[in-house]
């Protein structure tokens, strides 16, 4: 009986996938310190102008731009100058008609200044006078109040990942706290009566538990927090109650088929006896990866993953992480960082399946090269020998060596 | 008096910083689970081959190759089958001539086993009987040992970046706690009269301190751990003890100068007291960001930040990370992430100075477009409205509309 009556192309299943699933994170509030890589869960409102009093934008002299018009190297204007506006002081004194004052970079305009003559451009002539040598228009070397931002402006949208640069705006508006989108739990259950566990010895016949650590990677490098629930042997039983309790206690749930026939049919049956739709696709189009399993289980997605720890990751990152952002309410669309390459051999491919190559890169003379690292898919460190995956579309029968290719990196 | 006589290209001022910085981090264990992102300070030796015995590829029949040899559909070979293989054991029966065992994907071969025939090419007969379908050769369907990795390699550089993949490799080999490099202490010592802290009311004439949070959140970024020493008012004699007591507690410093000249001025005079040989670089050819310090003082990096928050920002991005990275050891060469755009509008730029211009990118059907956001290197929301920079290399005079162009992703 073949396992897969009919595969579904990977974007159809992810698409599938992420329409049948509604819910968001909740909310919680995070010092700014802390707030790294977190996604906001409100947006941003301006609670002032930015900047919020008129700042010079040089070093010179604060005046009254009309009193400069006309004023050249030839025929210099005089302007009294009746002080110094010291840095992170109000500027308080009046200008009046022909007078200026000292101001720094940063400094607060004066009410009735507004321009500022660069230092280059004047020339001290006797005490409390200055020769101004070029005309400045009104506004000039000046930053006006809000021009970076205005007063109740939406700054940052709901949704945007806070990088350094939102960082340093969040503190310029004085905003110290900030509403993010909690992280999503992820359970991942192990399966397989040859994994064991990394802190026992792995006799013949047994090997080590690699996806709890690898996709706990993944998932924490993906803005969720990976919830580990061990190593389940090969019984339907206890698979059944593991997902139970994972589902009750976390947002997705992942469960890592064993590398036998039997556990990969439990997962399906697990997975549709634990919530309505259930199994949604099951079998995809793609290498690595066929086995892959998409259910979801009362608004939850219960993700069967193969057990190769080649195609657990490859999967993982195309459709767990995904599903992250998606329950994180990420907006801003970015692109998948990558880089053009020459690939070195040609890569043949089965049409009809989409196909993911990892690569090594190398830095040539005329740009980079992309060197495919083959290796069977239970083989982890083809993986980690790997810069990025080079993704042959399902219509295509390979690629050519020679041909530029794409390079996802896998980070 | 010019306050910069000679600017330095940035890529000389890097390397000639970088030259003069010997030291690397120290080594530290960490546990598998809390690896992700950390660079590796020795090179990792396998203990043991991967896999550590010959597993079956499929699900199948364990046989001696030569038992299947001219097999087929309308000839089959008939193998006795002596047992199953089960998941977890080791494989103990000895097969002998026209002998077999049902074997899972992942099971351990019996020794005298070198194939497996899947097992869609067999047939059952009756109990304990059955058709082989299709010859194999020796090895066909097999991972044999050592076939991702033999014992004794060296299978991660000292010096690499901790991925997923790599988590799993480490899993893979029973590695439960890696030895990386410790995470370098970059100071940041932020200054002006006019900055006032997070927590304060910003009064007119004061601003918020902006970058101990954006360069803070970048040195995270980065693999470097920020520590503020909070905000030294304009006095020499102050931003010398604080940058001391930073010298001697951090592997890095940095100062960000207050917008006023006078603490411009401070900076380079304070690293030059610090320790040999003080500033090697005062000025460098690009904007934004011109008035950058870069010097070495007993063999650390002392770097003098300009105090606008995006040429702060940027300058980090472009000399700060390198250095984290250098200190950490990172050893491979990795491109830094990028994507191709058309360009909007025209750029232009001043020959002899390097342009970095943040730029906001549009998914387009026919790929992605790169929207330039204009603003004065004060307005830090300019950047947090980026989602990339695009580079205009010293000898361009601008960019024009309709041009494809590298942008490099603001993380």
């Amino acid at each position: 009986m073949p396992e897969f009556l009919t595969l579904t192309p990977p974007m159809t299943a992810l698409e599938l996938l992420l329409g049948e699933l509604k819910e968001k994170s909740g909310l919680e509030w995070v010092e700014l310190k802390d707030a790294l890589g977190r996604i906001t869960a409100e947006a941003i409102i301006a609670p002032h102008a930015l900047p919020a009093f008129s700042r010079s934008a040089m070093d010179g002299y604060a005046v009254r731009a009309s009193d400069t018009f006309g004023a050249s190297e030839g025929l210099p204007a005089y302007l009294r100058v009746v002080g110094e506006i010291a840095m992170g002081a109000m500027a308080t004194m009046e200008l009046d008609r022909a007078q200026c004052a000292l101001i720094h970079t940063g400094g607060m305009l004066p009410a009735s200044a507004d321009a500022v003559v660069m230092l280059e451009y004047t020339q001290g002539v006797k005490a409390g006078e200055v020769e101004i040598l070029k005309a400045v228009a009104p506004g000039e070397n000046v930053i006006r109040v809000g021009e970076d931002v205005e007063s109740g402006q939406e700054v940052i949208q709901a949704g945007s990942k806070l990088r350094p640069a939102e960082i340093g705006g969040l503190a310029a508006l004085g905003i110290s706290r900030v509403a993010v989108m909690g992280k999503p739990r992820v359970a991942i259950i192990a399966t397989g009566d040859e994994v064991v566990p990394l802190n026992a010895e792995a006799l013949p016949g047994q090997v080590h538990d690699v996806n709890t650590y690898s996709l706990g990677a993944l998932v924490e490098q993906s803005g969720g927090t990976p919830i580990s629930y061990g190593i389940v042997p090969d019984q339907v039983e206890m698979l059944e109650r593991t997902a139970r309790q994972a589902l009750e206690e976390c947002d997705i749930v992942t469960i890592v088929a064993g590398s036998s026939a039997s556990t990969r049919d439990f997962t399906s049956q697990v997975i549709n006896g634990l919530g309505a739709p259930g199994v949604l696709v099951h079998g995809v189009s793609i290498r690595p990866g066929k086995p892959t399993i998409l259910g979801v289980c009362d608004g939850k997605a219960v993700i069967g993953l193969p057990g190769n720890p080649v195609s657990a990751l490859v999967i993982a990152g195309l459709f767990i992480a995904p599903i992250i952002e998606q329950r994180l309410g990420v907006t801003r669309e970015q692109p998948r960082p990558s880089v053009q390459a020459k690939l070195l051999v040609n890569v043949p491919s089965q049409a009809g399946r989409e196909d993911w190559i990892p690569v090594r890169l190398h830095h040539e003379a005329e740009g980079w090269e992309a060197d495919p690292v083959f290796g069977k898919s239970n083989l982890i460190f083809t993986l980690a020998r790997a810069d990025g995956l080079v993704r042959i579309p399902q219509d295509a029968t390979g690629l050519q060596a020679g041909e530029v290719v794409e390079v996802f990196f896998i980070n």
